[in-house]
């Protein structure tokens, strides 16, 4: 249990379907926080909030709703941030500044303050200590599944927790995308030690996943320590258990957000190594990661590796083309730029079909690597995408 | 007519399907010849041999296959891209160095030169002046329709004819993309000249459009120029007519082949004005061209314009969220960052079910400006991609 932290999701009515579209998290006393947030020039109202209230570097709550994204809204937007947070500020009974909010949904229109109002006596009276997964859901848009993984690690005598919530499903991008998450621990932190290993373990999970290659207004990753533990970043082995931790967690909630993309069937890593330089390997496999045509043959489970060396070639990074070995997982398909024949491309099909696998590209050039995970396009991403207000 | 030029297409079972798979061009006499390749590092084969062919600036013929792009198939690549060209050279009486040569289909397969050997007599034995729409058949993969354009200018008393052929249909991107286009002309020209006015106008038309972002191996245009109309670019008044005629005819057939993309039902122009400079532009209008949700919801008809915004936004372009507006057609939708309301929405979905419109953004920053092509990305686009070797 994440010691000192309660949280809730109920129906507020503001989604159509009418399920959980908002969620609490409490901490019992001030909690350090921490937070990235999204890199689009276009910020939605919330998020222009936080990142103003976040400079304090402490927090009480942060409040999140579903089903609009308050953005591109305007004055009425910031009044309806705010005006959100006040409530949950004046049933804490807390400064309004140590209150934080999200948003995730539809853009361009006006957030139902007064239904976010109305369900206030009710996320409060849900609030428990099991209450994350409830959470999960309230924040839930084109998910299919709501995100939660809990961690508890024992240092000497005691033990810390961190509870790590996440919605994801469309534009998802590395530099974040249309995903919320939200990080609570009971270690005890200082703001600036909590906000580094933050934008570390970010960049090498949340930052490293592609689904549409879209990139929201909304996104937000915020941690909150409330030391209830007992334990301290401060003491140099605590600090190291919980940075392998967050680090772990975020990797496997960022696998996680990606394998329930919208349209998802298969989690494809590309590793990228023997580049003349880290940027070139991360060019390569982005470029990879992102194209098309390399999505829809993964869809097909189809090894067509020469879409995946054109993608390589437009990347930008130095190439030869007579020094590239492709594998899937462990089958190489492509060696020195040549085709290894239909055995290996029969091997390399039957990697396909598994629902997780990596494709490793080797441009024997130098020591550069980089790695990421994407996914295949499908059928039903277009589907969901085509219908998706419506 | 093009005269002194002539064309055919036959079927040499390259394809599976045995459609037509082998075009050639020839010119009566040696014509003046320019060209622009693909920027991908992956060259192929035919793409490497003419980009060191055609610096001479003359060529007699160009011979096309479909059903394979001679790409990463290495010395033997070269050697058969080789065999093509003089299997023509031998059976014209010219020089093998007079003969350019493209490819395209699937990568890193070896290209079949036997069956285009075998099929080089009834390539010739079919030249014609009317040859080029079969010339166009010959050169598909998997486009629907062959494409074709003619125009004839009136110079005074004389005239110039301008023929032009494309293939397009997938990994189609600014810059080029699997594409291979063919422009004959009976005008007399420098091959200097003709570089430049052919550079202009790739820049007017083939790098303004996106299918799905994603470019090739082998991407070529070439124009050949053999003076047979007795009218020469040296005359001022044939150069301003034939570069009007050049520009127009390839941004006609840069459309036709965004039309004619994989799964494609709607042709969207991308208007970017008031933007800080050109390039902050270029920026936004690339990027939403680009964006899978915005072109998913293009197919679904849905006027989504939370997705443009948020596509504008990580453009990377200066941005002021409370100045832009953005119609379709002639319908205001967003205006200084808000929404117009439903009735104005109800309009712009009307606009949406044309098979084309444009979207102009407007950011009331500056004067910068640019426009391109895009289409939607529909079911259709992921079944051909997913099965496209299969």
């Amino acid at each position: 249990m994440c010691q000192g932290f309660r949280a809730s999701g109920i129906v507020a009515k503001i989604k159509k379907n009418h399920t959980k579209d908002l969620g609490l998290i409490i901490s019992d006393v001030p909690a350090t926080v921490a937070g990235v947030f999204t890199k689009n020039r276009i910020k939605a109202a919330p998020v222009v909030l936080d990142m103003e209230r976040i400079k304090s570097g402490k927090c009480r709550a942060v409040v999140v709703n579903s089903g609009n994204a308050n953005c591109c809204t305007g004055e009425q937007g910031m009044k309806d941030a705010l005006q959100m947070t006040k409530a949950v500020a004046d049933k804490l009974g807390v400064a309004e500044d140590m209150v934080l909010v999200s948003s995730t949904g539809v853009i361009g229109q006006y957030l139902p303050v007064e239904k976010v109002e109305a369900g206030i006596p009710a996320l409060f009276e849900a609030l428990s200590a099991d209450g994350f997964m409830d959470f999960a859901e309230a924040i839930m848009t084109t998910d299919t599944r709501p995100k939660m993984l809990s961690r508890t690690i024992q240092v000497a005598e005691k033990s810390f927790t961190l509870n790590c919530v996440a919605k994801g499903a469309g534009m998802i991008r590395p530099d974040m995308a249309t995903m919320l998450s939200y990080v609570c621990t009971d270690v005890e932190a200082d703001a600036q030690t909590l906000k580094k290993l933050l934008i570390n373990a970010v960049d090498l999970s949340f930052n490293r996943i592609t689904i549409d290659g879209d990139t929201s207004t909304n996104d937000t990753v915020l941690i909150m320590a409330n030391g209830a533990s007992g334990l301290s970043l401060e003491d140099t082995s605590v600090n190291e258990a919980f940075k392998g931790a967050l680090d772990a967690m975020l990797v496997e909630m960022a696998k996680m957000v990606v394998k329930d993309g919208e349209g998802v069937t298969k989690l494809v890593e590309i590793k990228v190594f023997g580049a003349e330089s880290d940027d070139d390997a991360k060019k390569m496999a982005d470029t990879v990661a992102h194209s098309p045509l390399v999505k829809t043959a993964f869809f097909g489970e189809d090894a067509n590796w020469g879409r995946i060396i054109g993608a390589l070639g437009r990347s930008g990074a130095f190439l030869d083309p007579d020094t590239i070995d492709i594998s899937f997982n462990d089958v190489m398909l492509v060696q020195n730029g040549r085709w290894c024949g239909a055995e290996a491309e029969a091997a390399a099909t039957r990697v396909m079909k598994l629902p997780e696998f990596a494709v490793a590209i080797d441009t024997h050039l130098g020591v550069g690597a980089f790695s990421c995970w994407t996914c295949d396009f499908s059928i039903d991403y277009v589907k969901i995408n085509a219908d998706y207000r419506s």
